[in-house]
């Protein structure tokens, strides 16, 4: 069989058979693969944005590594924003990118990148083939090397006659699992927890899973501590699950609302810092004094750690005090941020899964959610915008019997657009819900906060969308998907509702 | 002053004044410092790699370096394709990329990146700036970086702190322009040419404008030699500049229609490669046994170079062989590639610019539009798609008088088709012509090179189109833009004439 033939059915015996896929030429040995390949599913996108993002919202719900197909530099040059944002999600990802003939590459061709050198600041791991009989060993050791408990990004640079040269063999991918799980030091964290509310264990990455939620819960009924989830990629939300707040945003809010709390136990979470650095303040978000303890850090095994905590504590089998199930009624009136996010969370029925990239607007909908039935919030975990659809129309594709939901500001929704095309031709049932504010509102926001008011001049110009306005409706039956404007609460929950009950994508603007 | 008004006064006082801006939290301080610098002109696009190839297209045009404001690594990564291809083109453009606040960094929050390991792939010159001070003086270095005859991609990363920060100071670009110019040995060449008939002179990059075309036209007279052009990424073209023809597309081509030359003079011209490599073909477009010298290599002053030549070899003073005028008449009848574009060259006004990305779609309109009035077609230079559109925005904000085309595949339109919007917005006089053959036709060629036929499954898929059926006009009406989809050959060429006459972006869908 070809190397390319090899990749494909090492990745397909592992369990990683979805690849979003945008090729070139240079990877049709790859795309040939795939049709001789029984299991193996391609999907097309029409930008590496889509490709990267719904590999992550692949890999995020099935729990095995999204694959991707990408063309040489460039191409994966398109993807690395949504890469970032795996990566710093700890997502698994892995690229194919494919390259030049090997020879053909000191001839500096028009499209000879440095391709590797693309990949790095995006990758945990990066290698280039040598040859046909060795790459579906490189692409086993690419799916190995996110497999642990550290996830990641690996990107494999395959040149294309080593992809279509005879000689490949399917390689078995060594998983991690016989291994004893990795985490800090059980004892000292315990000694600490004893001392009950003046602790707050903070939860992130896998802890946030059902398993690993109700295990810190454990802890935190048996001590007394605070619990609370921050980075969350990923989460378990709504009703029957452990109640957990949000970490506070700044160290001030962080100082004040934990005013008790003496010592911060981590488990799966980095320090917590700001988004950005604000002149005067600091980028730590801790309260001010805080002793900071290392439950599991973000690459070790956090949901066992979380279990040894609590049969060292003695926790009870079970968590007693669960978020009760309390759904909104559905809102009448006028159209806002805040009725809209009463409608989406009076429509949101269980199961659903939100990639949720709100940003200014989605404050109310986060609140009027949190008792809803239980659903799945995804974040971008990078911060990068263009996230929400692309993750949206991953996360459907791994898990086509639960309703998705895309909540996006139109500014970030306009990136990458071009995954309503995916989602129309795969027939993925994703309502995609557009806060069309018409602005960059975070910018607006920062603006005031710098100190210009009015905003005029290019401080306007660069902060608005309108001018002209983008027609939402317009933009999704371009690509298939339909549409709708509601200009009521009411009507916004009418086309929630409908659009989630209903098969196949749909868009539905909310002007606010 | 702060760091980012000394930044942008630095740019300014240089000449380059206009800057295609997608910024964010930590460009903000340059966001406010366009509006204290008279003559900066900030223009916004919704996604960064329009940003990067609008300003290859300005630079193209305005023959100024165009400039970049771009966020973090992230918003950097999705400039990355265009900066590619501006890279490839030898185009000139210089980008502000902001970082977090230097004390920030270390706390590696969401969206910290390795921001120079992005830029390095696609950059000649990278640096991050270390004060406010000095920062202006660092933008005068890239701006340095890209003014001689090498050109380049110069990338300025700048933490928000220094932008922020007072203290800055305008600096002064220092020119080459009292520099010798920089060339290869013209009497070697010289003694070349004068066997005439069994050379070739090939020009590329900056022999290509007026002044070097004339140079290279009044050598080959004077010699006999052939003229020919290569790697045009950007070429002077139609009634009254001198005859000139491609370089053949490969090597067995070359050998065949070639067979006289012993010689091949390269004039600012690489020697010619072969996009992708063939198995069984070689890299090389050369015809076999040729000698090549080398008049001038791409980042040498080539124009000066075909002068002295022009001179030693005894050439008259002007031209005597041009192309004549010649333009097509409207077609009627059937819509397909030889009628459309027949009807878009009947229809090309002089001084038009073409950013021409057709690919597959192409021949037909590039052979009729040969002897059509003077104008300036431009080409990717580094192959990657997505490229037409934000182009053909750059060059009109560079030429405002100017009516400017973009022709584009539906393919590779997908990729930055938010370039719409910033043509709406601007109000720039851009014909977008959009080749709906919905596949990616170069795959399909591809494959059937390779032997597929049929093509099915995943070979299908991935190179399809189709299903569902992307509505352009819809998609130009989002964001403002006036579409139409003409269904026979006149009815392309009244929407073509009728889009270039009318102020304003048009989009026209050529279903092909």
């Amino acid at each position: 069989m070809t190397g390319a033939t090899a990749v494909v059915r090492t990745a397909v015996r592992a369990g990683v058979s979805v690849c979003f896929a945008n090729p070139g030429t240079t990877e049709l040995d790859v795309v040939r693969a795939f049709d001789d390949t029984p299991g193996a599913r391609a999907i097309l996108c029409l930008f590496e944005g889509v490709c990267t993002g719904a590999a992550d919202g692949y890999a995020r719900m099935a729990d095995v590594p999204g694959m991707t197909l990408l063309h040489l530099g460039a191409g994966l040059g398109n993807g690395v924003a949504n890469l970032h944002n795996a990566r710093k999600a700890r997502s698994r990802v892995v690229n194919i990118v494919g390259d030049h003939d090997v020879d053909h590459i000191p001839h500096n061709s028009p499209l000879t990148s440095d391709i590797k050198g693309i990949a790095r600041p995006v990758s945990d791991w990066v290698r280039s083939a040598e040859t046909a009989e060795d790459v579906s060993a490189d692409m086993a050791a690419a799916i190995e090397a996110v497999s642990g408990p550290a996830c990641g990004v690996a990107t494999l640079v395959a040149p294309a006659d080593i992809l279509r040269n005879e000689g490949g063999v399917a390689s078995a991918v060594l998983r991690e699992n016989g291994r004893s799980p990795v985490f800090g030091d059980v004892d000292a964290v315990v000694d600490a927890l004893r001392v009950g509310p003046e602790v707050a264990l903070v939860l992130s990455g896998r802890a946030l899973t059902e398993d690993g939620l109700v295990a810190g819960a454990r802890v935190a009924e048996a001590t007394g501590c605070g619990l609370m989830h921050d980075g969350a990629s990923r989460i378990e939300r709504g009703a029957g699950l452990p109640i957990i707040h949000g970490f506070p945003g700044t160290a001030a809010s962080a100082t004040e609302h934990m005013a008790s709390v003496r010592t911060v136990v981590l488990a799966g979470a980095e320090p917590p810092v700001t988004f950005f650095k604000w002149p005067g303040e600091p980028s730590s978000r801790l309260p001010v004094g805080v002793e900071v303890l290392t439950l599991a850090t973000p690459v070790q095994d956090v949901v066992a750690a979380l279990l040894a905590a609590a049969d060292a504590v003695g926790a009870g089998p079970t968590v007693t005090r669960t978020v009760a199930l309390d759904v909104p009624s559905p809102p009448t009136g006028e159209l806002n941020v805040e009725s809209a996010g009463r409608a989406i969370a009076a429509a949101l029925p269980e199961g659903a899964i939100v990639a949720n990239e709100s940003i200014t607007s989605g404050g109310p909908f986060g609140s009027h959610s949190r008792a809803c039935p239980r659903h799945t919030m995804l974040s971008t975990g990078g911060g990068s915008i263009g996230w929400a659809l692309p993750q949206a129309t991953g996360a459907a594709v791994a898990c086509p019997d639960r309703p998705v939901l895309a909540l996006s500001g139109d500014g970030g929704a306009m990136y990458t657009i071009q995954a309503l095309w995916t989602q129309a031709r795969e027939g993925l049932n994703v309502t995609n819900i557009i806060w069309a504010n018409r602005e960059y509102a975070i910018l607006r926001g920062s603006l005031r906060r710098f100190g210009v008011d009015p905003i005029e001049g290019a401080s306007a110009s660069l902060t608005d969308l309108r001018s002209p306005d983008i027609d939402w409706v317009h933009l999704a039956r371009s690509m298939g998907v339909p549409g709708s404007r509601p200009e009521t609460a009411e009507a916004t929950y009418d086309a929630v509702a409908r659009a989630i009950s209903e098969p196949g994508p749909h868009l539905i603007e909310v002007v606010v």
